[in-house]
């Protein structure tokens, strides 16, 4: 039986259930969450979040990641503007990763560019 | 032995500059790598790859990862035959991220699913 539980959204539906599966053990209180545009599937960034990144995320509906070399939760695109809205969140085979689908506000980069991921590393010859 | 021989030859063109800037040192030798469908975009799955792991993929042009619970470097498919051929590798700004753009042979994930983020944990209202 799928359980759903609002969270205090009125913006996404939870799966429950899979939320209690997530493994923030693994990643010492953090999981890796890829960012993925809604409509193009183009990975935007990959950041990290720990459970009460998480829980701000699936209540506001924006995503929030916690910082790593800062040591603190931050909602993306709070002072640059540059929001992404979250449409919907995958969980993989051992609750260890995320992929939010998101709408991107502007670009995902603080390079600018529209994704993290634009410079290519090798290619097929 | 056809992929024997293919995998003996340099497949991939890489940018030996890039390749100096990935930043092993931030996830103690350990970078993730998103895989993504090269045609569908459909992320697959994450894994982590450590120097050794990257440079026999990008030697191959097949997937290599470095697996954290059994310590050791493993060839995706290498006894389900589920591989993936590299064809394109991505970094992300600051270099402690990979994106591999593959084409997946059979499934990606364990359970038999063709990507391992087959479960919705949430999604808009």
């Amino acid at each position: 039986m799928v359980v759903k539980k609002e969270m205090g959204s009125k913006v996404l539906e939870v799966n429950s259930e899979l939320l209690k599966e997530i493994d923030f053990k693994k990643g010492k209180g953090l999981v890796p969450v890829v960012v993925q545009d809604l409509n193009t599937k183009e990975v935007l960034m990959v950041a990290y979040a720990n459970r009460e990144a998480l829980e701000k995320t699936l209540k506001s509906g924006y995503a929030h990641y916690y910082s790593r070399s800062r040591k603190e939760l931050w909602m993306k695109g709070k002072t640059s503007g540059n929001t992404q809205k979250v449409k919907k969140v995958l969980i993989d085979c051992d609750g260890d990763t995320l992929i939010y689908l998101v709408e991107q506000k502007g670009v995902a980069c603080h390079t600018g560019n529209y994704t993290c991921f634009y410079r290519t590393l090798a290619k097929e010859r």
